[in-house]
């Protein structure tokens, strides 16, 4: 199996490495504990994320998981419940830390085509009697927008409005993870700001496509912002010159234009993997692109183009799934559409020489898959 | 509106009053100090379940809410998971407490037609990689046998087998909850020992259609029941003279046999009430008949028949449920299905006169129903 | 060694068997199902309670320990801690279920000698600043009226107020765990409802010196006791025709001036046991004597008292106690009172002769002991 | 009020502010996502500091709260139980983490002077009779060494192996919050291995005195430490490109011989302090001087030397703490110990001229102090 030295990273766009203006902020960052409350670059970022958002605070987390672990928290009290996809990020790759340190039900709803969900759903999830003792009664909807495993789509506005009227006409909170809102803001020319309005609380991820090493933001109303700061305490949250890491933040935020070049690199991505025979384009949308190769072995799949330097990933549902990035040029996408149709021309070459061959059956492959976070 | 003084309750068999045998039994148990192991009629009553069941060890619980608890906190160390039904008792009517007491996160999946799951979507909730620690791992799956919300069904002994071993094959250990197991034993007429060969663990309520006043009894290996026992103590379960409650229990157990009869009542009533005009009967099975009055609002179906002494209840899914039980007799049962008919009679001539009448839409009944456990 | 049919059962007053009276109670019962909120007997006892403790509402629980926990999680939210006694029933025997179920904090705090506590104590153990994110919040300040590891001690009036004062000038609610709240009343003249008057909430239990086999009551305000209760279902101490318990209850409550004949016989035996030589008593209050015999290892008292039929027990603190209560009558304490004696001096007989032997030291026996909850 | 515009930040260790070595590492990592275990910068870390403390293993933390709590979740199953100081960081400063995230109970023992525990207090918080299921069992003794509270004190080594071994003879982990344990070794010249001998996971902070923006590691057998990174998962610790705070880390561990010029500067500031009339110093050692201004009040004397430009803070029992760090020298000493004196003469000068002056008094300063975590 011939191995390249080219590498073209297409698992996931957290895989991004900070660019040089990032490293050049970090260094020249002005610093200070905040855990005392004292780096004026944290406490800079969490005011132009809140700003951007339209919210009163922010607050800066070592991980998207602890945003989303702490603004549960913040909104559900013990014993209660909170309303997630069954396909969201939440539910199924955050470890199930809202009942582990919360004590927080989860209560998943089915994901609809559009990644919102139905109200007739979430109406028959709620208890029929809040005073009735038997129910954990759900005290936040969580919306993933864009929707990563519906194919990375933007819920409808309309449906997102529907949505939140429906949360709050029963006293539930709606709480966004919005880990690529931005992506969602710049392909669908919707101001992030409007995106948010719905939700009293929104976190996003300053360590996906916006390319920062680490990092996410909580914004909401100022008390529930503080709340959600002592949870991140006891959680150990609480870092002292994180300064360091909001630097690159910043300037991640600023550039969030820079998106627009994400996309058209999985655009051209798309073209490319849909013009080649034995591939198959399920969805494509912001900077991800969907795909299937109906006739390989999907593990297989990636081994091979691995060795030729090109790393994609499945996510759930047997499909793969390759996301551009800062890191990720046109010439790149060029040389990753190449080197699929390679591996799946020489597969079907010696497919045609082992027709003999069984397959030794057994589990579903969908369940032997590894999913991986985002 | 009539009212009558008679009243035929067919709400839940957890309304059965103790027999005349079993309150002389619990003036008559010997006691000690169960919380010491010193009960000698609590150690009766734990050894005969045991023995009835074909496990190791059992022990006496003050509900079936706290045994299903305690079996899911012993299978499941903090933090992994359980697969529950989605329509399950367990995870509807038991307030969550695996999440809060236990840090076990609930991963529902989705009841088939038989009450039973698909093995595929067993497979989808398993994580590719039980080492990837982004997931919650299941360490216990909870089946429901008879299951209610499936209307009463007996889950079929093959479906039963299968899901055990995959189960077993991903090192998941099996909770039945069998609250009415010696239902299904009866109407079935295989042994209760056999239905709960599939499970590590199985619990059962006393106080359903066996008609004790208090309690269930959780069994399973004797090193199980030790953890059992241990958590029961913290959630504050241990109880003194509970001899007096097991004494009944025993009576119970001992005559189990009996639900043969509620069995027979409930047929009838399903035949009454299929024969009514204006009342659609779902399902009916053991000792339940589930149906609906699709010409009327069922608040007001259930009010009106109230009226006249005969008590049923809602059950989600916009049913009605009537249960027989040992307070039931052939008698209640033909005036019920007379109650029902005047009801409906009455409605469909009102009807007639109102047809101008406007209902006012809102959100779905169904959603503002109040199920009751049972 | 001796073997006797009869026997003296000292070591608590769990230990009681219902009266005669309470069998018939228990037989006559009017009943229903609790879950619903529809067992007469059950309201009844819950009213009685609320009456005679001068609070608002009461709730039934199956044990003291879950009358203790759902109260205390009713009082503090998930993160808060509660301000408990380094030796009190709650924090040594109750299983650390606050944590586990409520996620609340145990903060133990010195017990004096008098049961109480100093308020520098408290002071020193509220965090400097309730806003800072380190610290978890008390909302709960634990008081055990009469305090058992005390050796049953009544709370003298002004430092009980002075306790609870300051716990209201912090926001932090007062909980009196009041086990045996009646043999205070009892054994003080102070009426129960004045005992009681410091606290937003108070549990007392049924099955100790009131002599009922199963229960405890939880009583506070209205609003309180509804939270209890809820935690309660959760909790799985719903229980279906509870008032079968709840009679003995009634009964319990109603007699509960007997308890004066339990200390009386304590007094005698307190007396006994003083007038014995190689026995120490080290306090002795309402139906308790705490005593040590100090030339003899405890272990073996209590299994050579045993074998002439005296149940007594160890508790913490190498110290032995022996409890007085409706199963004990005056000639039942002179037996126990010889057959210390009868230990006693055959031991020391023993020990003339075996005056050679070396004893093998260990670790403190202290450290060994197993204390019994009561 | 003289205000300067010089500043010496003796408040904590957790101030420094990265170095410009650190800042070039930074800048020069070598990176990937560490969720997926691809960063190489981390895995240097993580190997080094396994390495420095004699482990197998280590994982890198966002915090030294997150360090520690994932550290006593691995060790302790949810319902046990972990003994720790009653004046340790984990127990005081970390806001109950184990009892809400691990559902753990923690169990404070009495801090001794120097910082350790009696054996005795040890064993009487062990229950009688592990079977017994109303206890809470413990499974990780928790030292901190150096004791911070105990005034920056090494443990005696005979101390720290008499209670390892009392630990292990009972089945109880050993788990070292050593968050300055290099400070120890730097002091005392015993190598931190030596330190770490007796534990069986060790968490150290990369944040305070050796300098690093950000971080701590726990170490431990490679089992322990895959579980730990488990648990970090789950609280939200896993972080991306962390190798930016690695590589700061990595400079941070090789100069840890640096630590001597702080100890240094702190001998310096311990002999200004204690020439000082009107300053009493009540103990110092390594990196830190506690002292009282016995005249004043403490709160007026933070701010007044604030005014100066000199930070010092309060850390319980009514004791100021002035901790020295890379960003202090000999003169920035020298400059505080004359500020500490312009304040005290000042005062002395106003004292004198005021004293007719009354203090109100009311609740003890000590409780109303905020003490700051280090």
């Amino acid at each position: 199996m011939r191995v390249t030295s080219r590498r073209v990273e297409l698992r996931s766009d957290t895989f991004t490495l900070p660019t040089r203006e990032m490293r050049e902020a970090m260094v020249a960052a002005e610093l200070g504990d905040d855990v005392y409350g004292e780096d004026p670059t944290v406490r800079e970022l969490e005011g132009m994320a809140a700003r951007v958002l339209g919210k009163e605070a922010g607050c800066f987390m070592p991980s998207g998981t602890m945003a989303n672990l702490s603004a549960i928290m913040a909104h559900c009290p013990r014993g209660s419940a909170a309303l997630v996809g069954m396909d969201s990020d939440i539910y199924r790759y955050e470890a199930g830390g809202a009942s582990v340190c919360g004590g927080v039900v989860y209560r998943p709803i089915l994901n609809r085509a559009d990644g919102g969900f139905e109200p007739g759903d979430i109406l028959a999830a709620l208890p029929g009697d809040v005073d009735d003792p038997q129910f954990a009664v759900p005290k936040v909807l969580c919306l993933e927008n864009p929707a990563n495993h519906a194919g990375a789509k933007i819920l409808p506005e309309a449906r997102v409005r529907e949505l939140a009227e429906l949360a709050r006409r029963h006293g539930i909170a709606v709480h966004l993870d919005g880990a690529r809102i931005f992506n969602a803001a710049v392909s669908s020319g919707v101001p992030a700001q409007e995106i948010a309005a719905c939700a009293d609380s929104v976190q996003f991820c300053l360590s996906k496509g916006l390319g920062a090493p680490v990092g996410s933001v909580v914004v909401g109303r100022a008390a529930f912002v503080r709340e959600v700061r002592r949870i991140r305490k006891m959680l150990g949250g609480g870092m002292r010159q994180s300064g360091v890491l909001a630097a690159a933040g910043i300037v991640a935020l600023k550039n969030r234009d820079r998106l627009a070049h994400d996309h058209e690199t999985a655009r051209r991505l798309a073209e490319g993997l849909a013009a080649t025979p034995g591939v198959e384009v399920v969805s494509s949308g912001m900077n991800m692109v969907f795909f299937r190769v109906p006739g390989m072995d999907h593990g297989r799949f990636i081994e091979e183009v691995g060795a030729r330097g090109v790393a994609v990933a499945e996510l759930g549902h047997e499909r793969l799934r390759a996301v551009t990035h800062v890191g990720v040029g046109l010439d790149d996408v060029d040389y990753a559409v190449e080197a699929v149709r390679a591996v799946i021309t020489g597969t079907t070459r010696r497919a045609a020489a082992d027709s003999d061959a069984v397959t030794a059956a057994g589990e579903s492959p969908a369940a032997m898959t590894k999913p991986s976070r985002s």
